[in-house]
């Protein structure tokens, strides 16, 4: 099982509007593409614990902002929060398979991942679990 | 030169956040994976024309509204707005290479678009041109 990783990302400012990066076919974490969607997640709401068994994640978030805590069989591997709205924190996650990703909304308005997904979506290849079978971190993300 | 397409997107309504397509391997109009990058552009503000000689746009707007007017040599081809926020703009636009786009933002909010760029970002295949060169239409986007 490899590890999560995160990638800064370059927000370039241009007068009319800014270019934001989010991934190429060179970067590191690239495993090929299958689709490319995007999750909304509420402010205070949480969505998880799921896992996939062969598509690899890469998520930048491109609105608001969401923390994302990654669980390997037990044990917490990651705790961090992604978000446009700080340099520190405009970077890419990725999530090798066979890692559980729960994420929340941690702005009142809309908090948006686009997700660039190694594989086409298929319910046969993922799970999900009740929430309450990790626990969420208390504090603030990484 | 081939022409524009427009493609319908699936909004799907889940509790705690919607889920958003926004471009498959398999979907039409899709030609490869170079690289995955946002354009903001601010309510009023207008980016062009610009052309592409290689690269195919797969473009999908994940917040606000922003209309596109795509011209060939000479002719309008397409004037069409885009927003996640009505199921009827839900949709994606494919631009083929070598056809003028001009985009306008048209929310005072964030107007933001997500490009599926066929290759990766390299500004030796593209080309702009002051926006007095072909006229914005008047009225609304289709």
């Amino acid at each position: 099982m490899s590890a999560p990783l995160l990638t800064p990302l370059r927000r370039i400012h241009t007068p009319n509007g800014d270019v934001l990066h989010g991934m190429k076919a060179s970067d590191a974490g690239y495993a090929g593409f299958g689709e490319a969607y995007f999750s909304m997640v509420a402010g205070g709401a949480t969505k998880g614990w799921k896992r996939h068994f062969r598509m690899t994640l890469n998520l930048v978030c491109i609105a608001g902002a969401v923390r994302f805590v990654v669980y390997g069989e037990a044990e917490q591997l990651l705790d961090v929060t992604l978000s446009p709205s700080s340099p520190e924190r405009y970077r890419r996650l990725t999530v090798p398979p066979m890692l559980w990703v729960g994420f929340r909304g941690e702005t009142a308005g809309d908090n948006v991942i686009l997700n660039v997904a190694s594989i086409p979506h298929d319910p046969a290849e993922a799970e999900t679990i009740d929430l309450s079978r990790f626990p969420w971190p208390d504090g603030e993300g990484g």
